[in-house]
């Protein structure tokens, strides 16, 4: 399950049933779970100084598609996911399921939880913390210096089940608490209170989370995991069940 | 014309005279069209599920530019041009003539028209409508979740002739009509009336797209057509003649 | 240090001790100087017509991150150093020791001055001008015409020491000054005077830089350079000291 062009690492350590597509490159200094699949053309465990001998492990039961670059340094429970042409840099610890979208880069030296969504081309700027839960939308920039460029370095707080939409920026040192929800297009310059929904630039809080009803229906959207429930195990939606029930 | 290199499924169907690049990957259930040219490193017909066997289809005379990656079950009329790095994923139906820039994304299950153009970065979230004529300009995100994440998804609907400028958001379910003008940097939360330019977060109506003036010049700017010709056949610019002239 | 897998067209020039990673395709029109490193999956001088027959050229000492894209008919001093996926068009031309993030899509026929740095997924449009010692942070875009889609293209001009901030866009023809500071998610639509700070959807002056001070401590974090000196050599370091010292 090895394709024939892959370059691959004597000194690497790779799972049992994994599979690596044409061309990918495997560095040495990589520790690969069992069942994992790594699609064409990427690079595991690019080396860095950067990492300070840490290896690259990425977790079983896992998938990377094409054309993404993977640091060594940085480690991934189980079940990440990710789509094309992502990047992750050294020193990220995250949890299990985490799904990356396509062009999305991970600047290195962040925490992240279990069951982390970010969509398509988030950047997660250095010493950002992403709690379990959290969803990213599409172009959203978590900063980390207050006075661009120097060499303080304040990363950005997401909270569990809070949720960034497309396009937002949230500034260094902002804490977006759980549950809250930054709308699409804005510009995050202080603390988002918990279970509110701020939006605009600079961002002001507009309203309750839960005063916004599913379309159509006269249930609220939020918190989310009381209707929407894709792609997380029964585990997590049953404890679900019990916490978000209306 | 089919370098060494790549790697083509027996199962997919290529026209005469198409050109494969280095290291390219084609898939089983692919239709390329004659007269095609494929970069390198590009994936042609990723596999997924979702594309329920439909194939992917590439018209003739198209240029897929390098590390690009289309899903199968998506079909593209003749003529198709785009740049590097742009992934196109499953049951998008796209006219002739479309140009994708690089970096592009396009998510899915969206109709696009004719003469198509998006530049750098431009993400199409699923279900968008995009009509013949239209222009999308770098880092513009189509949305389509009303109340993200949800099961809910509105697709954007741009008409035709419509231009939306760099570094706007466009909300689910909003209608861009015909010859209007999203500025750059806007959040458009409603729909844009025909004709008319909108700007700002949220986007409001600032005026009529034909009372801006091409710099230095006593001649509007819109309906573009009537100045902007480049890269279109001489069938339509001579339909655009009689339509547009003044 | 070529590895077995890279194509490299004969007709190329390549210098001493350059190392070339596995697939990458080096083309005809193509200078690359001494101590170079370009690593895998890159396109080194594609080839194309607007270049009108003029090579690249890639300075001595520098390093090229995997699947990048660089067209034929560009030239960069020595030290040029890039993220992965970086793309660069034809006839720009840059000084020494430029850095473009992760990314990051050079538009072409553009001029960059010495030391300039561009963070991830940074688009420069046609025609830009961007002086020395200039900092551009994560999405943002430099936009040329005035009125898309047009024949008109009026570059930006960022001058020396000036920092655009995450998000932000410059319209067409606006001259961001020296030292000034674009703000995050800002909309310029307007030239940024000297020294100033500039923020908001259209952006408007809100004080001038050397006003911000650095964080916990009671020193201007601007002009940067008073503070901030990482990976600049130690002759510009010791003479930003006579000229920035407080």
């Amino acid at each position: 399950m090895i394709h024939s062009s892959a370059i691959i690492s004597p000194n690497s350590k790779i799972g049992r049933n994994v599979t690596v597509g044409p061309n990918c490159i495997i560095y040495d200094n990589v520790v690969i779970g069992d069942n994992t699949t790594i699609d064409a053309f990427c690079e595991i465990g690019y080396p860095t100084e950067l990492a300070e001998g840490q290896p690259l492990i990425i977790g079983s039961g896992s998938h990377i598609r094409s054309h993404s670059v993977f640091y060594e340094g940085s480690s991934f429970d189980e079940g990440l996911v990710t789509g094309h042409r992502v990047t992750v840099r050294e020193k990220t610890i995250a949890g299990k399921n985490l799904q990356i979208g396509t062009l999305s880069d991970f600047q290195g030296d962040c925490l992240i939880g279990d069951y982390v969504r970010t969509h398509s081309n988030v950047h997660i700027g250095k010493h950002s913390k992403v709690d379990s839960f959290v969803w990213i939308f599409p172009y959203v920039v978590l900063t980390n210096d207050p006075h661009p460029p120097s060499n303080i370095q304040m990363g950005v707080v997401v909270k569990e089940y809070a949720v960034v939409a497309t396009m937002s920026v949230i500034l260094p040192g902002v804490i977006v608490n759980e549950h809250s929800l930054v709308a699409a297009h804005s510009l995050v310059n202080r603390d988002v209170p918990e279970g509110m929904v701020v939006a605009g630039n600079p961002a002001k809080v507009i309203c309750e989370a839960v005063e916004i009803k599913l379309k159509g229906l006269d249930e609220s959207a939020y918190p989310w995991p009381s209707h929407f429930t894709r792609g997380y195990p029964s585990s997590v939606v049953s404890e679900w069940k019990s916490k978000f029930s209306r």
